[in-house]
């Protein structure tokens, strides 16, 4: 009964507006406490800054407390995605780290605290799974450039790793420098260094960003396309629940069934006459 | 009486096509006078420049008497933006300022005048507000963009910061290198410098390029769709008022009516025989 | 009667399929002689060059003459500007330059001799009339993006110009450098060298950069939206011609006649049964 | 009897599942064998990917065998674009090379093997065959952007020559230099360059970026806009499919027909009553 109470208590607690913003006003103030530590400080802002750091992660950690008691469906609690990521992020926040390798990687998960924010703000939540869930349909697109990729990494690490091996050494070096020609970032000065020794290499370069734009290109409309057809729908269902599910279809059966209607009167009206 | 005859013909001047013609003659020669003075010039021109400077601040401080003298409702002139705008350039411009610092800003405030042309010019007033509609609309976007550029910078300082102080000194230095790393501007020195230290660091670099990149697009796409969704509602509003704001329901009112009209004619008829 | 003959034989040939292909090819062979003369070449080919250069001339001064002539309305043959382009490209080739000065020229017209291309391919005039009517539908958002550069380049030009005369010299030089800060091309050199003096200067750059960007891209959505809005156009007047001009209006009118004709068809029966 | 037993036997094995993720997979395994290969390897390894190569060439040889016996249509196999390139990639590979000259074409053969992937992922198949699809249509604006490519490269080449052999030589090398002025590529650099000689310079450039800009949007909403009407073609189709083919003017004659009913229905009345 008591534990019953508590619950409830804590769910209200959980919806609470009040709630909501503290968590978000707690995320923003980590976020500064981190970009703080960015810049030099005296040893005593330094101190109050690991305290902070300490009440910050037990507030963390009260907060996905209350979460998780106060959710209606507890055993399905971690099968949400962000759920999880808040629980990994408080309970690496909480190992007590001296190792200066480890204390690096505590470091990166105070930043990662940040990331919070979009799994408190419902908005920015929805937006982010909307801008995932339209990665996969260009799946066959990523592929695609991923093989040009792949290719022309082949021939430019077979052709021109003798010219600058810092450039074109082997292929994962030769995908980065393609990436950087991709860019347009000084892809002149690779590409006329191995003018140097193949005149015809500006052919390699320009099919590579020829292709690539075309790809790209390809990939950006695939996305305006998708985008267009989602909201085309949306707004399909709103003029059809404006028009009642009204189609000509329904229009057409409404005079189909006029004209039985007159035919059916025509027939007992003669009959009737006829007598 | 006097008092509301001056201001009825201050109205109609206000109107007056040659009036606007005026206002924005002198908004350009301002701006030409402007750009003049950053050429070098012999002083004899210079003094010239100053006399023109004074003329041109009295008219302003004329024109926007006349404007609102003028207004039929004089309480709520300084309700709308660029009226106050309009005033503020010109309070500023008519203070004399002889302190060198403060001349720097007196300078500034005679380039702001060009500004003037956005607040005489309806078209481009239009335009300017329609731009300035659509932000906000593209705050959660904007607010993921900065979470993005945020988390990275904090990365960045904290690991990259010994490496070059210039670049990734502290959080906001950055963000400052991460906007250029987005704009692709010699991002590859950038990279090749940390990758001397963190040979993985490619990797820091390609998913910030990517996650930008896909936010910056789902915000131009925002912008398109929503500019597309406001021409269609202008466009259906258009056809509804052709169509006399008939839809498929009115036709489908239509033919029920008709149906109903048919089965009362029907019924009478029938008592009517069995006489 | 002769003449009219000839007309209507030149005519005829204007039409011919093979005549506008000769044309082509010959365009075509003069601008690939116009690249060659680019290269290093010995005297005897130079001079052979100089000889198809009076060929092409002249081949062109028959062309023109033969449309001129064949034209069924000459009095209206110039105001046709690509007519008027022509008989210009033409014209100045047969002037005889020895000068060294308007040889330039000379060769200037030889280049624009490729154009001519446009002017006889009619897909490649349709094309670009239809590039240049975009063009005043977007006035005004030029107009506010020269109103942004002005005004940059006046505070640029005032304050940055001690401390690089090449980069912020004058009004039209600092123009020059915000146009290569707008295409990102090495734009933190710019910045990082005003940052020395100024910290805040890279407010100046991201403002800038910000306000160009947006207005860049509404000047892109607003050519989208109206190549759009005239694509539906199209397609709208397809589906009228389609239907038949029929609209929902026609049908409502049509179920109007409907019901009057039922109405009218109740009184005579019965008028007719009462008897 | 036993041949037509083998094809059936062939076909089948063609349509399995299991042959094509094989197939895929060996494809795969071919691409990372050439990525090993352009790594520091000890000569133990290098003999092996010797070895590896025999015997990928051996398996496409054989999967190719299987797919033309196994084809209903052998006399039309060679018309398939894919099934051709597929041959050509395995009988150049099976072709022994010594001739260090040759060695390299060999190796590029080898490469180009990654992209069998493309001719046998159906999905893959049919994007590039739709990205190829699109460019014919955008055929003129690819020709006028070459015309002005032309245009400037001779007027480069002529005027520039002198200033910056490197840069613009001749005619060909001029397009280079204006390709990487087109990418924004440290085009101020050359710019510049030019601007000591020729100070108004400044205008080829920009009036060369706006043209090639304006010309390149064109290119992509016409990409766009084609796109677009594939998809509302579709959409249409679907709509059509989904009303059972019906349209405004479907309904038009129904009403009609019921209108003529009603008329029919009034005369026999009319001649019965009169009895």
């Amino acid at each position: 009964m008591q534990i019953a109470k508590i619950q409830s208590q804590l769910q209200a607690l959980r919806n609470n507006r009040l709630f909501e913003s503290t968590v978000i006003a707690v995320i923003l103030f980590s976020a500064m406490v981190i970009g703080a530590k960015t810049y030099d400080m005296p040893p005593s802002l330094l101190s109050l800054i690991g305290v902070l750091d300490v009440v910050i992660t037990l507030f963390f950690l009260a907060e996905l407390s209350i979460r998780f008691i106060g959710d209606t469906e507890r055993n399905q609690f971690f099968h949400k995605g962000w759920n999880l990521f808040d629980t990994l992020i408080v309970a690496i926040s909480l190992i007590p780290i001296e190792d200066s390798e480890l204390a690096l990687v505590g470091r990166l998960i105070r930043i990662f605290r940040v990331l919070r924010m979009v799994s408190v703000v419902p908005e920015l939540r929805i937006l982010l799974n909307s801008l995932l869930k339209a990665l996969p349909q260009l799946g066959y697109v990523i592929l695609l450039m991923f093989i040009i990729f792949y290719i022309y990494a082949a021939v430019g690490a077979t052709f021109f790793a003798p010219i600058n091996t810092e450039l074109w050494g082997d292929i994962s070096i030769a995908m980065l420098t393609l990436f950087r020609v991709m860019t347009f970032e000084d892809w002149t000065d690779v590409m006329y260094e191995t003018m140097a020794v193949y005149p015809f290499s500006w052919l390699y370069y320009l099919t590579f960003i020829f292709l690539t734009t075309f790809a790209f290109l390809n990939m950006v409309i695939g996305i305006v396309v998708n985008v267009m057809e989602n909201e085309h729908a949306d707004a399909k269902a709103a003029q059809a629940e404006a028009d009642g599910q009204l189609s000509l279809n329904d229009l057409s059966r409404q005079i189909s069934e006029l004209k039985a209607l007159v035919q059916t009167q025509q027939q007992p009206q003669q009959e009737k006459i006829e007598h």
